[in-house]
């Protein structure tokens, strides 16, 4: 399977008066740490979308197990445990600076070829990159 | 069960390029919608977090049934399905404006002692304010 | 010269570990409200868009005169001091609940023509709208 | 005077449906991008805040030069012009990949006790940090 691992800094505008990251942001971070697993592939994202394929989120899913704050290095530690078809499911484990597991997460997307609007399967040089995992 | 509704309009700050509403932005809706469905029954949560309460959210689930847009104004509908003790649990359907089933959603949330930072049940106000409903 | 007034509930989400609401999210209340204004005008940002224009911010000023606090239900005023005409600018006035004025902001936006990428005068529709308040 | 650098890439998240960053998110790059010029001095906002100073934002302005755009690796230029006193002016200069100015801004925060909620001077580890630049 495919692992990858990214580093975040917490911000301030991700806070909330709880003193804690805002359980809504995880979704951005998420998102971080998987566009750069694709990159650490020699994958864009943005040259996906250009190429006419959007990835959209069908389905996600976080549990919080101790409060993020402000200003911690977070490592996203990603897995593609199945080999992507015409979804593809990233699972998140993110520590913060004591190296304590702070947060994890689930997300399905679908490949969506945007001229027919119709799910397609996950691009060539996608399951090329890929390939040596599973 | 407790069964409550709030209107939200889609701000242009929630769109992204995909021309959608980000997936990471529901949480904020889910939030909205359960701070309107306490207020309805009498409870604030702001005054909740004055006498020495918090809820931080344990887990949070988002399915994206069909994409939210800009400028909708959605109708979040709320259901507390089980008598909350020392957790709750929040369930949301989001309509758009055809009455399209666009988002379902579950979070979980902790009530806290602030002081001792220790698990607690309910506060007893809103114990009797949800007590007609199960 | 036009003006309008909005209310906006705080959301958890738009404080910060301040315990303020993060100085950002001010740009976000302005474009509601600057939205609000409009639809009272009976003009729909959404259509105009939908129309073939778009109106991209140029500058943005803000002063944070005191706290803005979580779930304070703020009221925005709205002030369109010049009759639009390739730019329009709204200044806005923030008042918590306490009717203590919080912020001040100006917004300078531009009406670009999306098929051309080039500015463009204010919508007919809109014009005739205004023009009764200058 | 003091400057620093510091790249931030533009997430998915920051989008809006016009397919630039949106207007409101500049002020998270510009905290980042202070944060970051503290950091290269050796200090942390962070420690400020623990050792009972915040700093909030007084006044903010942004000017938008050209669009910025999804996954650019934003180069952010911060300058501290003035020696600071009880206030610290950030100036900022935004350029994209290819080098090209797309936002400047400017952001005035006051140093303020917490425990008096009184303004005060830049704590002396700052002041000295800065003394090299004025």
């Amino acid at each position: 399977m495919y692992k990858s691992e990214t580093k975040i800094r917490v911000r301030y505008a991700e806070t909330d008066q709880m003193g804690y990251i805002y359980y809504g942001n995880y979704a951005a971070y998420y998102e971080v740490a998987r566009v750069e697993s694709l990159r650490q592939l020699g994958l864009s994202y943005k040259d996906l979308e250009a190429d006419g394929i959007i990835m959209p989120v069908l389905e996600n899913y976080s549990k919080y197990l101790a409060p993020g704050r402000y200003d911690e290095l977070l490592t996203v530690k990603v897995t593609v445990k199945k080999r992507p078809g015409v979804k593809i499911v990233f699972n998140y484990e993110i520590f913060n600076e004591a190296d304590e597991l702070i947060n994890i997460g689930e997300t399905k997307l679908a490949f969506i070829d945007t001229a027919s609007g119709i799910p397609c399967r996950m691009p060539d040089d996608m399951a090329e990159a890929m390939s040596g995992y599973y």
